[in-house]
């Protein structure tokens, strides 16, 4: 399996969201040319790009995924495109099946369809490991394992990967999907802990946990999801390749309850529960990936979760 | 698991083309009042058709399931839809992805939504099962072998079963997935015996193979595909189930092409080959599929090969 060396202009699709912010970031950092594209449509703005912008290291394009126009109207002379738009809300994909699908399955076969067009070959997507298995038999649950999602969500990032499959064998293309599990961490605007932080701020007393509370889950700090990415980029495989990107630590949502109350330093929250298994319609109850695959190319975690969240929890306190 | 039973109406789309025009006969046969929606674009017209519409046993719109709103626009009241409408060229994927594209993947997610906002819950879908397992390592392939097409008509299928599975969890849905093999027979104007056929009505000398005639793959008789459509039927099962529909007899291309001139009784043809392991791009080149599933629920190949190979060819005489 050969391995290709990525050297300098990367185009970041959703570089204004939560990982894809840190992604440029650390590619920056490493001294590549980064061109963003984002729709700003996830709360999301220019605050963690502008400075590179300023710097003449990035640029930027208001552009959706979406809108393959404007998609074919971008420059081709990217050496590797890391794919991280998404509409990124599980419950969403629920209640609104076809704005999903227009973004996370529309949106990477344009970037794909682009890419062939173009002649761009090298591809990391940001797929998702907690929700493309559905309720796997086996855990934790290795990348072969039979994909049958529950959620739309994870219909359309397992949908994606067929295309991602189809397009390395037709077109050459490399394309390496990390599937990604529930990443956290400073400027994440959404999830359990985000969610359960607020809540306590309006009433530190009780905590409303949705479903019973027992569902069962690895989370990951944002700091190893991004060495996942550039671990990824160092050892870019050709064909087809998929990792998950997980922890093997698994964490109850009340543990996370308990944990989040602990660093805040709170005494007797009365958990409440909506009660049922799931947290929503599409929520997955338990959630384990194997992760040796990425292991054997030298990637660990190095945030355990009591780490990950306090560091979270400093960053939520400076809103 | 229960057992649904279907008894009045229902929708079949893509009931003017080959195996849909086929699945109408033997629903209307077994009673069933039948709406039929086709965009008339894959060379077909409502000439299998018509003697239903002037019995007043089925009734017929013009429409694709590209287009959503004309979708929406049908009435709702079926009690299952059978989902055939599809581009159905692999060669055509590869060339053309978004056009595959728009009707494969699109196309399914729009009955999908159709289906979700009219409250139907019992679909038949056919899907594919030599392309959407790419090139497997297992033969015969069972259903729940991971999938890793290799045409974008297989990632077409196999992105919209992604869907059937977290509709079927998410909205109560009951989907059956029929993972058809190469199906041939009457009514059928491509496949690679059609090809033969007409190349050998041309010049019955020479034979021009695509690639090096290897590729091995199950054919299987209409007849048979279409009582494993019946049989679904009758044992609709709740939830998401994949059965693939195909034949334990292998056949190779070089097979075909020598099965056909002695039923033509044509001497001397000299084979041609234009080399290489493939037909075309994206063409699997050895397809097994385990159909141990579907035999389970009583469904048997009534048709060897050879047999059907030569009502086929009665049938394309009379053309």
């Amino acid at each position: 399996m050969g391995v290709k060396h990525i050297t300098k202009n990367i185009l970041v699709t959703g570089g204004c969201g939560f990982i894809g912010s840190h992604i440029v970031d650390m590619l920056v950092k490493k001294g590549f040319y980064v061109t963003v594209i984002d729709d700003l449509s996830a709360k999301t703005d220019l605050r963690y790009l502008n400075k590179y912008l300023e710097e003449g290291k990035a640029d930027f394009h208001q552009i959706s995924v979406q809108n393959y126009d404007d998609i074919l109207s971008l420059d081709s002379n990217y050496d590797c495109i890391f794919h991280l738009a998404a509409q990124p809300d599980v419950k969403l994909s629920v209640s609104e099946p076809r704005l999903d699908f227009e973004t996370n399955v529309i949106g990477t076969f344009n970037i794909l369809e682009y890419m062939r067009v173009k002649d761009i070959k090298d591809l990391i997507f940001a797929s998702s490991v907690g929700t493309v298995y559905g309720e796997p038999e086996v855990h934790p649950t290795p990348e072969n394992y039979p994909l049958k999602p529950i959620s739309n969500y994870g219909a359309a990032k397992a949908a994606a990967e067929m295309y991602c499959s189809s397009y390395t064998s037709l077109y050459n293309f490399n394309i390496t999907s990390l599937r990604l599990g529930n990443i956290f961490g400073p400027r994440s605007t959404h999830g359990v802990i985000y969610d359960f932080y607020h809540k306590l701020q309006r009433n530190s007393k009780e905590l409303e946990i949705l479903g019973d509370g027992t569902q069962t889950k690895s989370y990951l700090y944002i700091d190893d999801t991004v060495n996942a990415f550039d671990i990824t980029l160092k050892n870019l495989q050709e064909g087809f390749n998929v990792f998950n990107v997980s922890s093997e630590e698994t964490t109850t949502v009340i543990e996370i309850a308990e944990e989040l109350t602990k660093i805040l330093d709170l005494s007797d929250v009365n958990f409440t529960f909506t009660g049922g298994k799931r947290g929503w319609k599409g929520d997955v109850t338990y959630s384990s990936a194997d992760i040796s695959k990425l292991q054997a190319l030298g990637w660990e975690v190095k945030n355990p979760f009591s780490v990950g969240i306090s560091k979270y929890v400093e960053w939520l306190k400076q809103l």
